[in-house]
C-alpha cells in the first residue's frame, strides 16, 4: 500500500491560551511538529502533547523557532549562526526531555515560521541549523521545503533531507509558494485541497497558480491547525488519501 | 586522601550582560551548578560554560528555577507542582543537550535561589521537583540543604540526596541559615571563611553564629560565584583545604 | 435613574492568541480592564482594545500584574514592595500613552490575578500598588475587594476606593468569595447571576452560599469575559438590570 | 559661550545584571538615553536612572528598541510597521510614567540598536517609528544619524530631528561609520577621541578613516557608557571640550 506523511504544527498554546485542536489533528495526521517554547508552548503543554501524540502514535518533530513570543516566531530575526545553532541545540534538548518522560522521542526537526522562510535561502542560519541537528543527533532528519537551502546543506551534511509539500498552499511556476498577500495564495475548499494533495501523493507534482503541471518531490504533506475548518480539512485530506488507496504514515 | 566537593553556581550571564567569573572559578571547584536559562544562562552561555567545565574537568549539574529572568528566579513563585515539574524536565533536557554537544553530561540538580529556599519546607513544590528529576534520570542526585523537604522525599523516592553546606554563611543553632538581612548572615573574612570550611571538610560541624558547635553532614560546600572577590576566596577555601590535606573532588 | 458599572478584563489577547470578545463585551459593560503587558495584552492589543472601548464610550483601566506571561498572572509572586511599585508605574505609563493615542485617557487602577488577590491581606504589596497609583496620579480610583488591605490602604493615602462584586461568584457569610475549588463556586446559570447582580445593585447585598443575606457595598460589578458563554451572560446581566430600571454607568 | 550636548546610553541593567556605570557618567554628559525595557532595563533600574539624571541636570530621552532582551536589541528583527509603532508608544509611556514620578520628563526619543540600524535606510520601519513618536508627542525630536531616513521623514512629519555623532567611531569618506568587524572602527586612544570631538564641535566636520575632511552637522556627540573605560573616556571629552571653551549643554 501507497503511504504518505501528513504532518502539521502543535503545542502552540501558551499558559493561558489555546490555539488549534491538538488532540483532534492527532487523528489525521502522522507527524506532528511540536513548538519547543520559543515561539510558542510552555513546558505543560509540550509535555502534554507528546503524550497525546505518542498515545495517537503521531512520530514527534522539534519544530525550533527564533525566540519571539510576541511574533509567534513569524518575524524574520537577524540572529548570529553561533547563537541560533545554540538555541536550536537548547529546544530540541528540551522537547527531548519532555518527550522522554512521556515514552516517546523526537524523531526529526522542523523549523517554524521565519525561520523555516529565512533558510530556504540564508546559507549562514540554514548552516547554524544544520550544525545544531547534527551536534545533537546526525540522525535525525531535517523538514523543509524542496530545493531549500536548508535541505541542501543537510544533505552536505549527511543528515537525511526531507521535503515537504503544503495541502492548502497554491505554488508559483517556479516551485515556491505564492506568498500570502497575493490572492489564490490560500486553498480554501476542501475539494480543491483533496486534489492538490492526491496530486502530490500519487504523481508528484502540483497544479501551479498558472495552471501548469510542476514535479515536486514531497516526502510529507503539511496540513495547518490553527485555522478555522482546519481540522476537519485535516480529516477531509486524509479521507481523500485513503479513498485513493493511500495510506497515512509517518516518514520518519 | 579525603575529598570534599566544592560547588559553585556558574552560566548566570545572559546575552550583553556578565556575571560572574566563571573561567577562574573552575580552577577552584569541582561542580558547577549552570543555570538553565529561567533564571540567567542563555543558550550560548549555557553552551561555553558546559564547554569550560568539561575542560576544566568540573562536574555538570542543572541549576533549575523558577520562570523569572527579572528577579533572577529569587521571589518564591506559587507555581502548581504540575507546572513546575514540568519546567524543571524543560530546563534538563535544554542543558542536557548543550553539555552533550560539548562532549559533556549533567549529573546532578540543584534548585536555584527563591525555588531552593521554598523547597526546605514546601512539600508540594519539593515532590514536583522529586517527580520531575525522577522522570528524567532516577540517577539524578538533588542537592539541597540538609534537613530539607526536598532530600528528604528526594531519598524517598530512591534518589540520591546530596546536602550541602555554604562557605560563607553563618548558621543558626538550629542548623538553618542566618537571614541575609541580619547582620553577620554572611561571612567576608578569608581566615574566618576557612575555618568555617576546614570544620565542615575535617569534622562534619558548624560553629554557629552564637559560637556553639552544630553537627552538619554536607557532602559539598558551596562557595559563591558573583561577589566581588568570589574568585579569590574560593581559591583561599581551596587552598586552606589543600593545607589540611583535603583534596577538592566531584560528590558525583 | 439608578445605574451600576459593570466592568470586564479586556485585552488579554497577546500576539497569536486571542482571549475573549472584547468588542461584543462593549456592548454591555461600562468599564474596561485593560491588560497591560505583564500577563497579557501586547501593544497592539493595547491599543486596539483602547480604541474600541473609546468608541464605545467605555471607560479605561488599568490591569496591572505580576509579570508573568507563562501563568497569567495569577500565582503569587513574593516581589519586593519597590520593585512591584515600578512595574505599576511602568504598566500604568505605557497604557496611558497608547490610550492617549486613540484619544482616551486611563481613568482607574484594577490590580490583575494573584497581585489582586494577594493584595486582599498582603499589607507591604498592597501599599506598594497604592503608592505607585499616588505617584503616578493621586485622582486615579483603586478597584478592589470590599474590606480588602489595598482598599483600605488607598483610602488613607486618600485614593478614591473602588469596591467591586462578582456576578457569577459565591460568596462565604464572611464576605469572601468561594475558593474557585469548592463546589458551587462560580454560578453558571444565567437566572441565577441575573438575581445575584440585581441584588448587589438594589439592596446592596448578596445571598451567600449557605442562603443567608449579606450586607455588601460596591460601586462596581464585574463580569468576566473570557469564559464560554461569557459574553452572553453580560448581555443577560445588563438586560436583568435595565429591566430592573437600572442603568449600566460608570463609576468613574 | 559655545556648546554642545554629549549624550549616552544609559539604565542598561537589568535585575540582576549591571551594565555600565550610569552615576559617573552623569557627570559627564547632558542627555541621557534611558533604556526602556524592551532591550534593557527593568522598571526599577529606569525610575533610579530617571531619578539620578534629574538630580544631575540631565535630559532623558527614551531609547526605544526592539523587543529583545536575549539579544540586547542589536538585531534586526522584521516587525511589521505598525506592531513596531504601538511597541514605541508603549516604550515612551512606561518611561514618562517613571520619570514623572521622579519630578522628570522625557524629552527626546534615540531608536536604540538594530532599530537604530533599520532605520537609517528601512523606510517603513522608520515611518513607524515617526508616527509613533508624533502620536505621542509631536514636540518630542527623534535623534538620529545624520542623513538618515528616519531624520528625513522626522523632519517631513514636523518633528524635530537631531543628528548626532559618534565620538569613538570612525567615518568613511561618505559619512557612514565603518563597521565594526572593520579595523579601526573604534578609536580608543583618549587623545584621538578628544581630537575627534573637538573638530565635530568646533568646526562641523570629522576626520574620516582615509584621512580626508568630511562635514559632519551634529547636534549631538554620543559617548558610549558601557566599555571597559567608557566614564573616563567622557570625563576627558568633557574636559577636552572645556579647555577649548565648549561647554556641555542639552539640545533638547
Amino acid at each position: 500500500m501507497t503511504t504518505i506523511d501528513l504532518n502539521s504544527d502543535v503545542g502552540e498554546s501558551f499558559g493561558r491560551w489555546t490555539l488549534g485542536d491538538d488532540a483532534a489533528m492527532f487523528g489525521s495526521v502522522s507527524s506532528a511538529n511540536v513548538a519547543c517554547g520559543f515561539h510558542a508552548g510552555d513546558p505543560g503543554v509540550i509535555r502534554r502533547t507528546c503524550r497525546a501524540a505518542a498515545a495517537a502514535g503521531v512520530v514527534i518533530g522539534a519544530h525550533v523557532s527564533y525566540r519571539d513570543l510576541a511574533g509567534f516566531g513569524r518575524r524574520f530575526l537577524d540572529i548570529s549562526p553561533g547563537e541560533l545553532a545554540d538555541d536550536v541545540v537548547y529546544q530540541i534538548g528540551a522537547l527531548q526531555a519532555l518527550a522522554a518522560v512521556e515514552g516517546a522521542r523526537v524523531r526529526y526537526v522542523k523549523p517554524h515560521g521565519g525561520l523555516y522562510n529565512a533558510i530556504v535561502t540564508h546559507s549562514a542560519q540554514a548552516q547554524a541549523v544544520v550544525d545544531a541537528v547534527k551536534a545533537v543527533d546526525p540522525g535525525l532528519p531535517i523538514m523543509g521545503l524542496p530545493g531549500s537551502e536548508v535541505l541542501r546543506l543537510a544533505e552536505k551534511a549527511g543528515l537525511r533531507a526531507v521535503s515537504e509539500a503544503f495541502a492548502d498552499r497554491a505554488y508559483n511556476p517556479d516551485g515556491t509558494l505564492v506568498s500570502r498577500s497575493a490572492p489564490g495564495a490560500v486553498l480554501h475548499d476542501t475539494a480543491e485541497v483533496a486534489e492538490h494533495v492526491l496530486r502530490m501523493a500519487t504523481e508528484g507534482s502540483v497544479r501551479t497558480i498558472d495552471g501548469s503541471i510542476l514535479k515536486l518531490r514531497a516526502e510529507s504533506i503539511c496540513v495547518h491547525g490553527d485555522s478555522p475548518g482546519a481540522v476537519a480539512m485535516a480529516a477531509a485530506v486524509k479521507s481523500a488519501l485513503g479513498d485513493a488507496g493511500i495510506g497515512i504514515s509517518p516518514f520518519a
